[in-house]
């Protein structure tokens, strides 16, 4: 089939004249530019799994030599092996470490992130208000909002750390500033303040947010777990799980203007049905063992590691060992605004 | 001061013929229609408390002679005492009895309902789907949608129906219809099963939701009840309190289109802000007593009481027995749309 | 068919002491309320014409004994026949006259209007805009929006007023205001400046308006005739004609959040399509003679006449003399948002 | 200042170990990563003019060998100097010529196009309307809506095309097709169907239009010329002239879910006033000769020349020889959803 916009072949070689002027110019005839309107997406990004078991070790080694002092934060960012910069095209992923009495200082930036809690417990302080986090807690700290971590605890903590820095930074809108005066903000607010006014459904009378992300700063495991093993009972499938989306209790949308998020849960041995969609995800693996199918190739996971699924791959998630809980960011809100979501569901994998 | 529109005194004395020949056709002049364009709004309306203490030994009285079988649903309607029809302009309350055994069979219509359950417990079924109620509950029957009343359990179930009628009614947009064939509707979704998908501020991934009304059926009394303490722990005024709205999830707007809907807590000895504003309210006691001031007067109430607060009324509730819980139902997501809200609140209860 | 709410005869002579005893406390059994959900709308609205030929001759005698002076406007009210106050239930229309010289002073109030002009040119200032009017034109005086009317010309000036009194009063949210210290507004902006900033389907580049209703406050005939009939050419019905809505250029929605506006050709000898809907319309004759057949009725009208069609009520638009062009406004807009709107269109007339 | 991410120098010379084991599992340590959180976008694109005197002799001397049968479009990609594709980073931009009797086949494809005339007149087909285009008029042609070209005239053709393809295809949501069976689509709608339906703003009464782009798809010289200079004498600056934003009428937003474009005049000897903003901007010269000052460089341009504003780049337009019009387009709505929109304007150009 031809493609909409036909390439010639050899043009150049037939009048190199012309199209040497052309360059001189920073222009280029459109039938000498491959995929311009090719017919599917080009697949250039990879799928990858990055372990705990390797990564984890890697980090107590940074901790010897590096502290929050010195990099305002201990973190790592997992790269698409076919990209020098970003997880997938508008997401980036990793793992961050705060040791005990460590704190990472305050700053804000346009860039947002969500922090998946894996290890220990501590305090990400948002807006003034101090956020108590533990395992599977889901963490907000939303564009240009104030945010430091402190650690109080005894156990070094390690989270997820989801980014929208490629998208921000490709669009050249990335602006970041460092909190004024001093290393960690005021704590204006009591702890947990927006889960006591968003954290269950409800929402304060006469609330007067005007913010486009979730005033909830916190979604703790301890609710959304339950939430997804119930929605499970009552409506799931016995096979393929169930799947839950956090949402702004505002508006219903995604928790972030640019990063939507879910819970997903596979009873031990069954498998999520077959898809495929345009915007990107990143899996980080809370509950089970398993592995996944992308687009035709084995990946093998286990708790605490978090893998990506690009743009347009068939996907499909196997429970090998125990029921699986998988969180997963997508850049999903993205593509809405401008009608470029597609999505493909199927019961059987595709023959590729 | 004149208002915007002046009325002339004894106009018609002077031409009578003219005025004559003007109602002939149909016709007022405008000089002459007192109150048009009035400067601020009349208050025809009244407020007013229903007692259960006198109430609900009539619906049991009521319960000797009458049954859903004569009547489809054994309901009293509060009239506001100002008004043929109506609690309030927009909204009609009442009390419901359905006694053990007894079903209300299935019927839908444009009007919408809530249910806040005041005693014992029973089903209601809306689309399809059995919701469990019990004391402090509420249950929504929204816009055409099924919805029928069962009694399993053994003593008499009694809870406050909240209606839009008289908005829907007098818009001339009043539809109604019975279940085809049968009484009762059928059960198509498990019990409660909204409340999985939707009862904790997450909502299933991909949700294909498009009614404007709340997708949840049911908020919890078990649910709501300590995020209202847990508010007013962390935010709420010592003296004045917290309310929370109920929100449909997927919007962060009213639970129904026409009907929004709120629980208020107060401690005891203290004392709500005085307000006004243009929407009207009805209250429903679920703990406590106490009374309001409503425009200078007194009202006192008790538990199952409830009242109205008409439009532009300054109102004031204090709680003298007990810390106060009160739910309320507004109609005002009708002003909204159309920039008719007004809202006044004070520290001190204003001279009138 | 029984009713979703059954009506038992003849229950209060049974039990006439227990009626009593609601009635005393001001409650109703809904077993003894007629209509309470009744299966269809109650017509309880009547269809009816106004016409300017004995209409104006009353507004030229008005003229003698009532100046704006006296009476701020020189207006007359149309109640519809089955009404105290109002045309339909959220709409009054009538006829209201300047003459060469007069003035109409400033004020400002919660209830709009729109001005379809019918005879003679003139001016109405809106919020320090002086918009010139002349036949066929459409000019809006917004919610809360000052607004006053000059005539520099010579010859009465004549146009039909259409607000949204009733459901804004019925709704206890009028407010209104006199301009302070003067009777007539300073001219803050050009003529017809907003027209030039929004007339033509382009807007200002980084427009601050926030107000729900349109920022243009003129739709020239001169440019919405010409449309109507290229529309019917284009696309429309040899028969039926053609209908253009007038919107809020930065919504696409209504000219003002409670009444929408519309424009309609039938060609000489057709006739619109059968239709009937919840909302209440308004029509007012800007070309041509002929009659409408409503709920089965016939109702002749003819240039500058005005006439309701009554919510639920079947009606159809003949043009027996030359090409209609008919304008009409309608309360649609209130029923939208809660999905109350019901709409029937058909190709023959229903038999009733 | 230091910046929200420190960099810490010569980390990996210490521990080049530690490093190469990050490599090795695809990961970054966050300190080794300049600009994560740069504290103001990175500008790596550029300024740069396209002059139609170079390229349009070129354009005629690719016609004698290339015909849309081989290549299906005869288009000229502008290159940004920084970039191997993209005029900037979300936008493609270049003239197209058609010449009489020549035919480009009908194809739909997920990115959009907006395409203005320049010289001479022909036909676009959108979605089965021709849309017949001359000098200065705007035609879009929407995402996934059919289109192809047809030269009925005499004299060879040539328009700007302003594409969103490397947005789409970046974020890997490319999708194109030929149209079935023949070369150019069937022609289902009379000429100038959408200009006759929502061309003067007004729109076709119970319109369902539901895509996101609009439903117009012409906005023809012959109306935003005129509309253009309408404002500038009513609300104009003397001399820095203004500006109007083409939008879609049923939503007030963009005129394609990416792209949004805009009409400024700057009268002879006047000049826009200094800004910059995050979104880049494409400037075509319809009339009018001049300058532009971009972050401090002079850039001459002249009729049908076109230029681009890379992202945060401040730029000021000075109209040298005759009153200028400038046609420009933008990615401004991919930054809006997301809150990423950042825009300064100033009376004196800014100290660099």
């Amino acid at each position: 089939m031809s493609t909409p916009t036909s390439i010639i072949p050899d043009a150049e070689a037939a009048h190199p004249e012309f199209y040497e002027a052309l360059a001189a110019q920073h222009v280029k005839a459109l039938w000498t530019i491959p995929g311009t309107l090719a017919p599917e997406p080009t697949l250039d990004e990879v799928p990858y799994v990055w372990h705990a078991r390797d990564l984890w070790p890697l980090l107590e080694k940074a901790a010897e030599f590096i502290s929050p002092d010195d990099a305002e934060r201990r973190a790592f960012n997992a790269s698409n092996p076919k990209r020098v910069f970003g997880t997938s095209h508008n997401l980036v992923a990793g793992y961050q470490m705060v040791l005990p009495g460590e704190t990472a200082p305050a700053h804000r930036h346009t860039p947002s992130a969500i922090r998946l809690m894996l290890r220990g417990g501590g305090i990400t302080t948002v807006e003034g208000e101090p956020v108590w986090m533990e395992r599977g807690d889901l963490v907000l700290t939303p564009p240009v909002s104030w945010h430091d971590h402190r650690h109080p605890g005894d156990e070094p903590m390690i989270w997820l750390d989801g980014l929208d820095v490629p998208f921000v930074r490709g669009q050249h809108a990335q602006f970041a500033e460092e909190y004024p005066n001093e290393q960690l903000q005021d704590l204006t607010r009591p702890q947990d303040a927006s889960v006591a006014e968003y954290g269950v459904g409800l929402v304060p009378a006469h609330s007067t947010w005007t913010r486009k992300h979730s005033p909830l700063n916190k979604y703790a495991y301890s609710t959304t777990r339950p939430a997804l093993l119930r929605l499970w009972e009552v409506e799931g499938s016995p096979t393929s799980g169930s799947t839950l989306e956090y949402v702004n209790p505002l508006t219903g949308g995604p928790v972030i203007p640019t990063i939507s998020s879910y819970l997903s849960y596979i009873p031990e041995g069954g498998a999520s049905k077959p898809e495929r969609h345009t915007p990107s995800k990143i899996f980080c693996v809370l509950e089970g063992g398993g592995h996944s199918i992308i687009n035709g190739e084995r990946f093998d996971w286990e708790e605490n590691d978090f893998f990506v699924v690009p743009s347009w791959h068939w996907y499909q998630h196997i429970a090998d060992q125990g029921d699986a809980v998988l969180y997963s960011l997508s850049d999903w809100p993205i593509y809405e605004p401008f009608d470029l979501v597609r999505r493909e569901v199927r019961d059987e994998y595709p023959q590729l």
